[in-house]
């Protein structure tokens, strides 16, 4: 299993697709090179287009024998300059992945008068007046369980729309005249964009261009659709209730937990000198 | 005056040069856009190519009537994503921002057997052996005054070789299995890749590529060339007696001191609303 980090400004996401530059596809043709192998590779979410990684993993099968410090070199060699393979352990055959205990993303935003260039590719930059107290005050309404189904993406397939929030941290600093803002969230399983739109819906409060009640109503949306008769009842479709999705280039995908972590519980290798 | 922060990677560096794109020369192609006028600009410091700045100051004499907040709005906007105004004041005809009090570098390696794709254009990778200790217990012989003629290019047009170091500091954290070493260094004047010099001199020490003595011989480069006969002192160029240059992506500068600094002094000006 690998631990990859990625800035995902030049790929359509983790996805392979045919025609399109992916996270997968670029990791599948460095292991294909080093090693003649390729099965497919399994990941415990798939980040979209543009959205960057500190802690993706992803699991694969090996049938040539490599060890772990060729394989390490040979596939940071292979891999694009932005792309990169930061730790490798071996895993169990029947290892899965994708039942971990839930991911940790980081939302990052940068509201100032000016665009700053080091924050280009990894901060949502929002200029104008930003009320980040309303942002505050709405945020701990995200935590716990709730039905997401405001909060998902029109395409989105999932079934089961509750989620469960168990952290949603907002620290800020101020630099200069701007102030730089990262959102921290942690859960089991998120519906696809739901990080992005609940980030969206806050920065909309903060700005004042939804009041402050406007969390609550999203976060029950089919009741109030119900209560004022609105067409998502009959569609099924809630996504009008929340607020805007919040760029792609702000939004990381910082760890995923796994109990218990194979790279905390592996005995000392060397395989790094 | 405006302060000016640029990402340095697809620029020539400051100076204003035909044929190649510069700091200068986009700064002056969007004053021109704005407001008809492109006076020749005033800075402290000409970067180098590839070179970042956070703090660099440029000074021009507008003949156009526009508020600050209309130049500032209105260079943002033309200036493309890499470069941004990130504050303007007003100072007087005479003002000579080449008469400064000094600069703050920041320098920034990252040591580790991975290239960080987020620190990939901003940090000089240095794989393999590293040896922080051998390189935090030869940096303070760089403080104070010195002849650094072994530290300069050998394009240095510079007739005083002589310079003081007037802080010169190394932090670093452990990320992972690897380490990021931001060294702060700060002087009133520098020779041409003085700064590059002077860390790629650590760095070829802390790498075991110099012996721990090598860094005094360096600084005393025109005695120790004559006290082993080197050729340097016939042409007198010292450059072969220091170690190699770092990168230029991974210098930034931080600060120029300005006493009084007028973005300090002003009054209260509510032109950022």
């Amino acid at each position: 299993m690998a631990k990859l980090r990625y800035r995902g400004g030049a790929y359509r996401g983790w996805q392979a697709q045919p025609g399109a530059p992916n996270i997968q596809g670029a990791v599948m043709a460095a292991l294909k090179n080093l090693t003649g192998d390729q099965g497919p590779l399994a990941a415990p979410s798939r980040t979209d287009a543009g959205v960057h990684a500190k802690g993706q993993l992803a699991c694969f099968d090996l049938t040539s024998s490599i060890s772990l410090n060729q394989l390490f070199k040979g596939l940071n060699n292979e891999l694009p300059s932005d792309i990169a393979v930061v730790d490798l352990v071996e895993v169990p055959p029947d290892f899965q992945v994708r039942q971990n205990e839930g991911k940790r993303y980081i939302y990052r935003i940068w509201t100032a008068i000016y665009s700053d260039p080091f924050f280009e590719n990894t901060h949502w930059w929002v200029p104008g007046q930003f009320d980040l107290d309303k942002m505050l005050h709405a945020a701990p309404q995200y935590l716990g369980s709730h039905d997401f189904c405001a909060f998902r993406d029109r395409c989105c397939q999932g079934i089961d729309t509750n989620k469960s929030v168990t952290r949603f941290d907002i620290t800020s600093r101020q630099i200069e005249a701007g102030r730089e803002i990262e959102v921290t969230i942690e859960g089991k399983a998120f519906l696809h964009k739901q990080i992005r739109i609940m980030v969206g819906t806050l920065v909309d409060i903060a700005r004042n261009r939804r009041p402050a009640n406007f969390l609550d109503q999203a976060l029950n949306a089919k009741a109030y659709a119900a209560q004022i008769g609105s067409e998502s009842v009959r569609t099924g479709n809630y996504r009008g209730h929340a607020g805007q999705t919040a760029p792609a280039h702000g939004l990381t995908l910082d760890q995923v937990f796994l109990t218990p972590d194979p790279f905390e519980t592996r005995e000392l290798e060397d395989w790094r000198g």
